[in-house]
């Protein structure tokens, strides 16, 4: 048994090494880890060295979405046994501050997350992690799916926080990683009409394919107008901007409607937005933000073991040996690489 | 253009009527119905000549669940056109007191509801209706579906309720029409895991089909050691209770897990049931109640027409002529008689 | 029995004419109006002739705010008898849109709201209004403080989008008669730290009799510091925005604790305002807004009667014959006129 | 530094000893107590050896209602200084399982609970605990008060579960200790009409003084045909049943309003009761239950700071060498002791 990690060891260089197999301590299971995907933050730890106000300093194990396989359990562990397959909640939290005993554990302060600095990633064969925080896949579903399960727990925790429901009408700005997973997370809450808007037809072509009621190319259609029009003026009453970009969440007050509510999942590069305030107040619309996901791993396997195709959005798959390729690909083939996952 | 009326002449009696067309005043359109389902209140009124507190003096026109055709706009009606299929949503609110006020509109104390002693119900070809309460249905939905929507209001107002959401588990006690549209419903609103529980096989059969999880036969089986066994021992987080039997109603506390919720659909024939609350209390479980519905045949027909098949829940179409017939299945053939609809 | 009105009849300039007392219609009462109050939207249309979007064409009787007696009653009313004492909710609504519907009347497309143009005002003596919008005041609330529920009813808005509770931490950025409102909405919701931010003394001073925790003259000290300071960095979980500054209103991402509410009460003369939506995603906070209120009068009627005290709010009071001074009062001397109502 | 310990070493028997003083482990602190109430658990356990499912085997020290002062800290500790005066919230949670990770730690199948066997007491001078368990009692704040956070702590969660606001009206049937707590609870959260109901006229006068708008004694008077009186046959919106009797359990459904909640707080002795749905599914009522509290130590004691007089509900104090006559009189004299004290 040997564990190979791969070490970000500079800015757009990767190393993999071998290191020991850790032991699991009391709570804990040894997980082999199968696939990894590779996120937004983990492409900006690599290439920029830091991610908000996070930074790389020495190097650092990447990779935070993971799906495995059970290899042994730690004291006291009976809730899984060797050889379940498990996806990985990455965030390891205090469970004893105000946020954290009242649900909001993703608010955690002391919270440890995995390819977080200085706390290192899983990105290797063998992780030790909280057999609590391993959540068993069903049958019939791959540690691939596991590994896409905190994109997924992403875009299900947008669509609560935007109390998507049954019969509800959204438009997601942006057609990422993000903007399909919360298309597919607004169709597991029972949302009926969806429309999908980004400036790249592939992402939307995707779209279309998860589901998307329709889709608006932004570079060739004016977006209020398009919406204006299949509204009959009315506006869309969940509105979701994925972009993180300052255009797009200014347009958001126009899209929605009278009593509806916005929800900022994409973090924009810069913080400050010119906003129009006042189209809120007289819309008395809400916004509501996302910071991760809290509760909601279980629910999400659920909702993929009844047909939600979160694999769909999983792209391109590359090799351990060919990390480097994979990270290089989802920086510079940003149209077609919607997400690239790893396989050890 | 004549209008054919089905009146209740006395119990267990229907006499077909020429009565004449209305005419459409402000805000109203007439309506051409096409389809009209037989609730358990109707046949309450057909055989007994009352349903709870509402007895039937004199002659009634039952049915209160009509899809139909617009024919004629009144004055100011600029939302529909002559031609539109349309459901009708048949209680019509004040609009103006506390309830109404405060979106509950199902408490109106003041509410003109079909078919419920002394308003006359639907049985007939032409109606004048408020253009508010008629319900446009999508290019492929039939009328017969638009008739079929008011249960399945009553199944979604069950699980709006019980708060059913994506990933959830539920149980249903009681699979009539109106279990399966609650088993339809809360698959609607995201729930992954739906087990239905009767005691007749054919009806479990029909759950199976609509998309039950599993199905448990209470003649031949211990509903509370199965639930035991496939939930080890840690209960349903969302039980409905369907079948209106004190028997049923009195097991929901055992079958609801900690801190989940019992929602009570089916009335029972005697209101007093002996119930253990201790086990409520030591689960801090929650009992919800359902009276009709609100607000939800926009989004119902929006579900409808997003796949959830409610048409399956009408085992038996009758012609206006047989509308005797059609009431007469209805008593006494339960069983197989899951829901039939009259045809005009 | 006559009814003296006053009529804007141009900018800046008031009449008041006579006019025939009205008759009552079934289902409306004839109020004798003692009080009304001067609003925020009155003083637009009387020095600009226009507030927002709506624009005086003609000539317009202001006011809304109305506290008076019943003198007689319509055909069908029940609820009120003569010489009851009223606060009059001034927007009817239609009761059958989908806002009304569901509970959000203040978003009904076709209110008819008082002073609205083309909608007349109250400022005058006698005027007939439909029963179920007039809220009976309980023995010892004087006519005075029925026309003050208008602009409490506006805080108690702020205070339940906020969902203020039992042990909340509140700022109030802002300390005109809508922020002083909102303080007295937050303690009757059982807030018990509330923080006051003005650059006016006299209004913090205002703000320290009706209960504030502490205020914070925005003159003089840094806000951001100084709630740094005594939050110890943590921040304030409910902030309320009364003030409509730009500076303000771009402060409240700064203030607000992580998973917080920041509430946007005051409209800002310039709707486009630069904002931090970086500090909003990293906190996962949650804005909300206000549009006027809805279903509160009776509640507001009861906390006023159980202690809160509205009255203080008024701090000027002018005869109907000085209507056009207590107009000039209101425009030229905002730091010392929170509030002026008129007595007829 | 001694450390008195009160154990109960049989039914009815109390005895005390000395016991070594603990040290404070990393993350703890070590109180010094000096105040315990005596809750109906406690007095369960002393006179019947039992309550509920819970047994005492040999001998327990019983006590879990308590306040004290900071002697020294734990490793780590940092939020709590020495000389802190603090109250103790009992329930030590796993803070991993999912209760306790969705914010209803409460329910946590692991909780190590103070004095529920086979877990040890807090009547004694010197305890250990969770720095994050002791919550600091502002200036002014007696240690008696920081005891009497606990049961305050079930009403405050009665009152939340209610979901009582602003301007609500509430009915509390029974007014010992906890309805006492609910009745402060309710005013907290800004009830503005609250009933108490009771057969003890002391009682009742209790609740006259800490605010009840009225009661009603119902020995003397039909509490349906009161209610009926003063709220014109409406019913009321928030129903607590704090006596846990199967008679005022079963009264529950009548004199709720439609739309409303009734709040089940008392446990009964008999966990059975026959109880009319029927009125439950007409008025589409909503029931919730009560087991202990979360979420609510800190906001307690801001309520208490800010005029919530718990105080007043402690009627009687012993000191410890009295500890037996305390348990005594709380078991014998149930009419005059609402609520005793410890004081060590």
């Amino acid at each position: 048994m040997k564990n190979r990690a791969a070490y970000m060891v500079g800015l757009n260089k990767m190393e993999i090494r071998e290191t020991p197999v850790p032991e699991p301590k009391a709570g804990e299971v040894l997980v082999k880890i199968e696939y990894v995907g590779i996120c937004g933050s983990d492409v900006h730890y690599f290439k920029d060295g830091r991610c908000g106000d996070f930074v790389v300093d020495g190097e650092l194990m990447l990779g935070h979405e993971a799906g495995g396989v059970v290899e042994k359990l730690g004291e006291g562990v009976t809730d899984l046994k060797v050889g379940d397959k498990v996806a990985l909640e990455p965030g390891i939290t205090c469970g004893h501050c105000e946020f954290c005993k009242s649900g909001r554990y993703n608010l955690c302060p002391d919270v440890v997350f995995l390819a977080t600095p200085p706390v290192q990633g899983c990105n290797e064969d063998y992780i030790t992690f909280p057999a609590d925080m391993c959540f068993k896949l069903p049958e019939g579903m791959s540690t691939k799916e596991g590994a896409l399960i905190e994109p997924f727990a992403v875009g299900l925790h947008a669509a609560h926080q935007g109390k998507v429901g049954m019969g509800d009408q959204c438009i997601i700005l942006g057609s990422g990683c993000i903007g399909l997973m919360t298309l597919l997370a607004c169709k597991a809450c029972g949302a009926t009409d969806i429309t999908v808007v980004d400036m790249a037809q592939k992402r939307l072509d995707y779209a279309m394919k998860l589901g998307a009621t329709r889709v608006i190319n932004a570079k060739e259609k004016d977006v209020l107008k398009e919406v204006e029009a299949f509204t009959n003026g009315v506006g869309i009453e969940k509105v979701f901007e994925t972009a993180g970009s300052p255009v797009t969440i200014a347009q958001t007050p126009y899209l929605v409607k009278k009593g509806g509510t916005i929800t900022l999942v994409g973090m924009a590069a810069d913080p400050e937005v010119k906003f129009n305030f006042g189209q809120i107040m007289a819309k008395e619309a809400r916004i509501e933000s996302v910071f991760r996901y809290r509760n909601l791993y279980a629910k999400a396997i659920s909702a993929v073991a009844n047909g939600i195709d979160i694999g769909m959005v999983a792209t391109h798959e590359f090799d351990f040996e060919h990390i480097q390729e994979a990270y290089e690909a989802a920086i510079n083939d940003k149209e077609n690489v919607v997400k690239a996952v790893i396989k050890l």
